[in-house]
């Protein structure tokens, strides 16, 4: 039986080796990126938290054309088209039933995009807030955005993937008292887990509010590529 | 390559037998669970859509002593404790990494559970649009849970879940116009994939919007155990 699920362990068993090569891949795109001075960040959360919304704010702090975008859904172009849409250079990864990215679709992606000029990758995660926890991309930095209307009970029942988060995005603030979100609880249990990772409020009704993640990339791009102002 | 992700192809190929051995505890836990006149429910949404707000809410219209509960999440007794305290019997499943429960996992919660004079057993999933999708617990129904909040896009880049649904339960309707979800785009995409699921609103803010679920689990147990009132 194994731990996770009391299951026949041999799955587990045989994702080592693929867990390997996933994290080969990984160790690779992150090089590859780092040479080329794009930074990258994975874009974690549930279905709905609002990681297009966080990409689309950003763009308002960040010039579209400085941002490369790789999105990723079990299906449709929804999200690619919305971001073309404001001259954002996207790739869509389609993964039908898989429930997260993984590096090699990442290498994939890469392979086939025209990077030059970008200084930012975006990797847009299926929406999903277990699985994608702990798997490597190639990123530099790792985003989790959070709705208000998840609840505030999250990172207390979903700590795997806040655990490892540089940056907590709390998203669609203008709901806070609508949904009953309790920051102050939300925080608390957050603490307990992840006590390094900046946190950021936004909401699409104030174009603002993305400011001050936009200037985390800016600084965490300075410290990839070595700029100072 | 698998068509899955790209990944290595051993991890598809072993995970046969898992499924072989969880879909014959599905079959032993649903029969069981027939002969005992228990009607199943598996709950499934994403994280905060409302799950557990759902089963609360059908508490106002169906005896709480009627419902038993097993309650899945990755970590915590959060939502064990919110339905204890209306005095709904709940088993706690934590996962600790897994997404989704699986029916031997359930099998092992049958077993220990009293269940004399339970009408409902209620599974509630782990949050997760995708990795649920398709894994047999014994249920007699699946009820998809789907919050305003998340967008109108959800069936269109989730169908796995929404395919196979038995009713779609869209929650949080007192938000429709705050957050601007347009059911008629929703529903366009959902009768793409799904004609013959039941459509049901509800907000906690109106308990009386459980009742139609409510009504429909009666006539499920009803049946089942083949009752006529």
């Amino acid at each position: 039986m194994c731990d996770e699920c009391g299951c026949n362990e041999r799955t587990i068993r045989v994702e080592e080796p693929v867990l390997k090569a996933n994290d080969d891949a990984a160790i690779k795109n992150k090089s590859f990126l780092s040479e080329k001075g794009i930074l990258c960040a994975n874009i974690l959360g549930s279905p709905g938290s609002g990681k297009t919304s966080l990409i689309e704010g950003l763009a308002g702090h960040i010039p579209p054309a400085a941002i490369a975008v790789i999105q990723g859904d079990l299906e449709s172009e929804v999200d690619k088209l919305r971001l073309e849409g404001q001259g954002i250079t996207c790739y869509q990864i389609n993964t039908h039933s898989g429930c997260h990215l993984n590096a090699i679709m990442v290498a994939n992606a890469i392979g086939d995009m025209i990077l030059s000029g970008k200084k930012y990758l975006f990797i847009e995660n299926v929406g999903n807030l277990v699985c994608p926890a702990g798997i490597a991309l190639g990123q530099h930095v790792d985003l989790v955005v959070s709705s208000t209307c998840e609840g505030s009970d999250k990172p207390r029942k979903y700590p795997l993937i806040f655990m490892d988060a540089d940056a907590i995005i709390i998203s669609k603030t203008d709901l806070t008292d609508a949904v009953g979100f309790i920051e102050e609880d939300y925080l608390a249990d957050l603490r307990k887990i992840n006590g390094r990772a900046g946190i950021f409020r936004v909401s699409c009704k104030d174009a603002d509010s993305f400011r001050q993640v936009a200037n985390l990339l800016e600084h965490e791009w300075d410290h990839l590529t070595g700029a100072v102002h």
